[in-house]
């Protein structure tokens, strides 16, 4: 064995992040080695912290800090609880929250549903939408899964669990990406391009 | 602030490792939150460890377990002290390992000459290579740094270095990569690959 044991262990740990091969977890132990002592520190505290020092809102299943029963956004005074953005994970309440177009509260399901990874609607916080929906307070569900497979039959199960209540239920827009360009859009999204066009000067 | 304390640390401390953006760093981030306890915690308890428990080869500077003085290859009975092979960073070491083609010791250089990041000289372990070729046993030192501008020069630096003790000093052959296509080939590596031709049927 050529390589010490303590390197092989980090460069072990590194490949079971997501995106992360064997090079790219060599490259970055190496670095560890050849870089300051404090980044290494830095990173195994952050670490060893992380899960200690978050906790999970009672209420939308976003991350918040610990010590809080809801998120910043569950207990903002000004933000509309009638209008709830259902979301897959805590990193699409990030993304959305980026916009500033959104002044409603979340819902994070904690994933899509994924019959070949065996993930079943009683795997996702859906039970929990379903109750915030029945308690009367919300008016609008829209529906912010992935464009993707489990994304839409994700969509499509909330759709049908949350059709009794009659609340409005909409789905994020489809459509030509800003920036982008109409020669290199794929057939699928020309196609909801044009299924969704919009009326102009209205 | 919507993201607690705790994740936008991890994701900073991500953030500072080569190759890796926020976005990249807070999915990093997300995929510790959601995954088990038990990566985290190996991760940071191989960080923490990995310093504490490697040492470096006090003759070649490769990496090596913690309480030797020697790494496995320069203690290695069979390698041959007479041939060695210079190169910028352990990793390379793996690299050149990998191939089995290569039976002598190595020089870990820790880097190359680059004036704009202000590493010279003294900050390579070049006077350490010096006084290695003066002790007399080695007969011939292939130089492997990188094939890049700093590489070159760090090269070109130790050829006039090592002039003066008559030992044979080679440099790893350029030309096209094994599987690689003509026609992809840029202008230098192909000029490279005609000036370095090889005469066939010796």
């Amino acid at each position: 064995m050529l390589i010490p044991e303590p390197v092989q262990r980090l460069i072990d740990a590194f490949s079971r992040l997501p995106g992360v091969g064997p090079k790219t977890a060599s490259r970055l132990t190496f670095f560890m080695l050849r870089g300051g002592e404090d980044l290494s520190l830095e990173l195994a505290s952050a670490l060893q912290e992380l899960k200690a020092n978050t906790a999970v809102c009672q209420q939308c299943f976003n991350i918040t800090g610990v010590g809080r029963t809801l998120c910043e956004v569950c207990a903002h005074p000004r933000r509309d609880p009638a209008q709830i953005c259902v979301v897959e994970e805590p990193l699409d309440v990030l993304a959305l929250e980026r916009t500033g177009g959104f002044e409603g509260h979340y819902h994070v399901l904690d994933g899509a549903l994924n019959p070949i990874e065996g993930i079943g609607p009683d795997d996702l916080h859906i039970k929990e939408l379903t109750a915030r929906v029945a308690a009367g307070t919300i008016k609008e569900v829209i529906i912010a899964t992935n464009p993707s497979i489990e994304g839409d039959a994700t969509a499509m199960y909330i759709q049908q669990q949350l059709a009794p209540f009659g609340v409005r239920l909409t789905r994020l827009a489809r459509g030509l990406p800003v920036g982008g360009d109409l020669e290199y859009a794929d057939q699928n999204t020309l196609l909801r391009a044009l299924s969704g066009r919009q009326d102009l000067g209205e």
